[in-house]
């Protein structure tokens, strides 16, 4: 099918310098914990975004020289020879699709502590890092900041030489033109401190004479054009679309191929908006001031998954070309699906930052809720939209449970060309405990996990969905298939068994009413009184939200954590200030660090971590967002009561929360992965995938010390 | 020089099983960064130790099965072939001086997260981890449990074949022995829950598995054999030493070669614990019960520097063998130099943990305030107790500063045989900043770094400490030497200036005298008034010492931070907890993530930066802990102002805070390594390591995708 005319525009060339883009789809740059030292993972994970017609594909922030070392965060690298070699396999796997391969590059500064390199930071002015207070370095002298420059075009050459055609000068989020543009950062007296144009010097140097030396790529800056008013932003210390940023476009336009805008600071959670507090394109008004200003292409983000969106800003004149970090991790092939006609195909963000959150974390590499052949393209052979038919594809295959790992197990199994997949369900709908989860505040995108999965099977004539079904031992083993599946999700614990304390809360019992869980709320609908305790050691998203809900029905609410803050992953998911700052808008008291040691009707101990001091709350109720148990019952007596020879059942598998409950993620990845791996030897444990790491000893690498430099005691 | 015969007893070997221990020093596991996937840093780090004398050199904690991957901390490995090959490198070097290899096998379980291999994992009860809110897994089921000894067994087998002789199942702190072993973890009701036979039935059989199919290795438990009480350990959850844990080793003695002996639970601070908190051989009362019911060798530890402690825990019946990591670390030669009799060149053990905080933050590599080649033997190739001459070894040297990274800049010149070296000093003894910091409560075992060195300039002819001697620019132009030092050091900011606003504080002005710093109040000695606030963004050691001093001293002490918590490095450090609850105990009200907006004499404004909430404090004074500048005004004169040729000099450099301030590991390591490359091209740019990856593209490596697992699509 061919693709609907009103999104021709997106597909139109467009000139940057010396390359053409031959779209407007731009992967801006985004990690993915491949960096220099994964470089199959690099290039194979890039490779398939090229492949899905996005014109333009980068890097993650790329880090040029060793005192900008960036770990625990994994960052790529410029520093040498290897790290040319590597990348430039990323390079050459994009241009295998005919798309411009892009590099961040990166000179962070007193922002990186060297963890690893041990080398000695430099600074604009000496002042801690605002994210990581052991980040620092010697303020610049005026040679120094010459030899910075220097050090800025030989990265540059570096990155031409591994075969980039987009070489864009990070002027955002933690480098060295923002350290010298921002007042936040600058407090120098010399000719690069003080006035807007002392402010911009460093940068417009170092781009002329990027342009001196390079001429045959395409040199642009990704610019945060706005860092926003307090608490969010630098405030008066920062510059302002309408003011400094539109100015510091204007002044250097003759000096770019193209502007890669975004907002906001080293807090990012305003740029990466999640889905619980920025729609789509939530960036228009302040970027999109640029073009009034440019003649340069400009690239805009927003979470786009929405093709008539993206027209709109394109054809509106907000931007040039549609950038996109998150929606094309989640869909590496949407512009292709729009160029196909089946834009319904799209796998859309559900903008939840889980990719975001592994970063934040520092080591691991990427994973995302919608798309879980995110990152393992390379070392697992993962391909987000080609599957191989099953070898055992004779078979039929009941999935109990169409909860998120059911969904993607059945739609793979599908996709991998099962006789018959049956995905049965208690429920009316799919989608297990999206089904209410979606319905808490500020969640409703998340509901996409769902929706994706629904329209595939809908396509797919050997999956069924089988409704307000729930089966019991005897009916699975009546069933008829060959293959079960049990992804039977998980329930929060209702007497507060938890990671901190391992026991349950002193007082609380199941059957109590003024226990709750987040169940017994919003599934069965009970309400709780007035005065209720959130208790949350869970961590992650649903104490704040169950919190959030509570509250704004009108319940007096206390949350109490044994964390440091609230919802503390939300701190990876940069979702944490505004979450934090919507609770206490509603009225919610915050007890962070502390147990919640007994509970009855009328009140509940506390207990403070680390001080040992206890404490009371008046309270009705109290709900428990504690831990989840795996609702294995089903899977327990499959493999150990039930006579599955008998039953014609060659395989028992548990998915998802079913087997250990973790992450939407998790149980997504889960479902594909038993799907990919239904025709291995044993699938009920993964295959071994391809670990990129350096091994000795098969004769060609020798890990000698050069003895020179170990000489006998001097003394 | 021979040895003092009263050491004679640590130099006595002992079998275990079926292998010999040369001596008495046993290098305990401990991570250093290095894992498995940097083969040469982890073979010459260990090494290197061997070298010194260890008898036995063990790798750092070593998962199994890639469902125990505890990414972002970084562990060693034994999954394939490649990670045996890798490892078997590490037993060859140790080897080559007589020592035994040892591997720490590590089954992690619900601990870790996958967050790198996405496996499934899998614990004793579903429980999240106490430490790691992400970490569950699948509750075992009998067969699982089978499985799961079996695995442990091909992981010994795997152990074997790397080359490594000393077998230690690890029987504490997150592993699966003590997952069945403590109520914490285990809540089951079949034979492998409930008493306390049950709850030993995995390890016995492990154990019994292990001798079965291998007996040329010797196998041992590290066990925690006291899990202490409330709030440091679990209480009633756990064992103690002379109930379960004392049990535990006399049931299992016959099963095992050796007992590697430890205290304390995944909240490790009471095991390695702090020199601010923990005398030397703190955990003699705990551990040497196991004496009286084993017949095998049992090691203990606890930061045993003095080898007259460690005879007396020997002779003492306390002990066979004297464990350690820290003290390995800060000097890997330790026991050779007690065996050549010269143990005042002992480079002791400080006990900040610095090196702990490294494996805590997740994915840095090892850092020692002691010992700066710690991580360097292969990839810088240096060794701690070997120097090359300088190629410039007729110059003479002035370092202006005696502070740590003067001093060991000064010892390590020295060593590298440099014509004359003079360190010249203000004050009238060496160590700088340490004269005084050493003074605030529970830090005078950092002592050890001035003493170490000044131990070594005193030994060294070449080196001469000039004290009581302030240099201006002139005094250093005249001086007459060809490399000029500059090591001066860094102050404490007296208006407030600091990461997270980058700003001072409003209303404070250096002169004021409400005002205080660090240096203030212990180098000028001022007195605050009675009510004081002590502001730290800095987030390390210094806002909780100075809080403590002076809440001891009478003093109503706020402290407050923008951090989550006290010193939020020192949860890097083990140290937060029990510095938690001094402060608690002294009184200090404790005011977390907060700035202080403004101050003057009688209150100061507060802002929490979540909810944006302001408050006021009643105060007499304010200490800044805020952020430290570096007193780099002569360098910069040297380098800008000075005609250097006319002086005759003909090199200048900054090292250590005087750069950038930083931790005393960074002062320490910069100095050290301006002196290793005093003779380098630039020695004010550090020279290029070696970086343990796998380089692509020079014809060896083919990095392509397996095409048969890509089909083309389905539908």
């Amino acid at each position: 099918m061919a693709r609907d005319p009103k999104y021709d525009v997106l597909f139109e060339p467009i000139e940057l310098g010396p390359k053409t883009l031959p779209n407007r789809f731009w992967q801006v740059p985004h990690c993915n914990g491949a960096g220099s030292e994964r470089p199959g993972m690099q290039a194979e994970f890039r490779a398939v975004k090229a492949e899905g017609g996005w014109g333009a594909v980068f890097t993650e922030v790329c880090v040029m020289t060793p005192d900008g070392d960036v770990t625990p965060w994994v960052g790529a690298r410029l520093w040498d020879e290897g790290d040319i070699r590597n990348l430039s396999l990323m390079c050459d796997r994009i241009h295998d699709h005919d798309a411009l391969a892009g590099v961040e590059m990166a000179f962070p500064g007193g922002l990186a502590q060297n963890a690893e390199t041990r080398a000695p930071g430099r600074v604009v002015s000496q002042i801690p890092s605002d994210i990581n207070p052991m980040g620092n370095g010697r303020e610049l002298g005026k040679d120094e900041i010459r030899q910075l420059r220097r050090e800025h075009v030989e990265g540059a050459k570096r990155a031409r030489a591994a075969g980039f055609d987009l070489l864009t000068v990070y002027c955002s989020l933690g480098t060295f033109p923002m350290y010298f543009l921002y007042p936040f950062y600058n407090k120098r007296t010399d000719e690069y401190g003080g006035s807007f144009e002392n402010r911009m010097r460093f940068t417009r140097e170092l781009l002329e004479e990027l342009h001196e030396e390079i001429d045959d790529c395409a040199i642009g800056c990704r610019f945060a054009i706005d860092t926003l008013e307090e608490p969010y932003g630098y405030g008066d210390l920062g510059i302002r679309h309408d003011g400094e940023g539109v100015g510091f476009v204007e002044a250097l336009d003759d000096l770019v191929d193209y502007w890669d805008l975004n907002i906001g600071t080293l807090n990012w959670g305003e740029d990466a908006g999640s889905s619980r507090f920025f729609p789509m394109n939530h960036q228009a008004d302040y970027v999109r001031i640029a073009k009034s200003v440019s003649k340069k292409a400009c690239i805009n983000v927003g979470r786009f998954t929405d093709p008539d969106v993206m027209v709109d800003a394109i054809n509106s004149g907000q931007c040039d070309v549609i950038g996109a970090a998150r929606p094309s991790i989640a869909d590496p092939w949407l512009p292709r699906k729009i160029e196909e006609g089946r834009p319904e195909d799209i796998r859309e963000c559900i903008g939840c930052n889980v990719c975001v959150s592994r970063w934040e974390m520092g080591g691991p590499p990427i994973w995302c809720t919608q798309n879980a052949t995110s990152g393992e393209e390379y070392r697992r052979g993962w391909h987000p939209e080609k599957f191989s038919k099953a070898t055992n594809a004779e078979n039929d295959v009941l999935i109990v449970g169409a909860g998120p790992a059911g969904m993607e197990c059945a739609t793979v199994l599908g996709k991998r060309g099962m006789r018959r997949v049956h995905i049965v369900d208690a429920n009316e709908a799919m989608g297990g405990h999206l089904g209410w989860v979606t319905r808490l505040p500020g969640l409703g995108t998340w509901s996409r996990v769902t929706q994706y999965r629904e329209g595939q099977i809908d396509k797919l004539s050997n999956v069924q969905f089988v409704p307000k079904t729930e089966l019991a031992l005897d009916d699975v083993l009546e069933y008829g298939a060959e293959i079960v599946i049990v992804a039977t999700g998980s329930k929060w614990d209702p007497v507060g068994m938890s990671g901190p304390t391992h026991t349950p809360v002193e007082g609380v019992s199941a059957d109590a009413d003024f226990v709750f869980t987040p169940e017994k709320l919003f599934v069965e609908g009970k309400k709780p009184g007035e005065r209720v305790i959130v208790y949350d050691t869970d961590g992650y998203y649903m104490g704040a939200s169950v919190s959030e809900a509570l509250a704004a029905d009108g319940h007096k609410v206390t949350y109490v954590t044994h964390l440091d803050t609230v919802g503390s992953y939300m701190r990876f998911t940069l979702e944490e200030q505004r979450q934090y700052q919507r609770l206490v808008e509603l009225g919610v008291e915050l007890v962070t660090q502390s147990l919640v040691l007994a509970a009855e009707p009328g009140k509940a101990a506390l207990l403070q971590v680390w001080s040992g001091a206890e404490s009371q709350v008046e309270i009705d109720s109290i709900v428990m967002v504690t831990q989840r148990n795996s609702e294995s019952e089903l899977y327990d007596k499959l493999i150990s009561e039930a006579d599955l020879e008998e039953a014609g059942i060659g395989a028992v598998y548990a998915i998802g929360d079913a087997w250990s409950p973790g992450l939407i993620a998790q149980s997504v990845f889960s479902g594909h992965r038993l799907a990919r791996e239904i025709d291995s030897p044993d699938p009920s444990v993964p295959l071994p995938f391809i670990r990129e790491r350096r091994v000795i000893g098969n004769g060609e690498d020798t890990y000698t010390l050069d003895s020179s430099s170990i000489a006998v005691p001097s003394a």
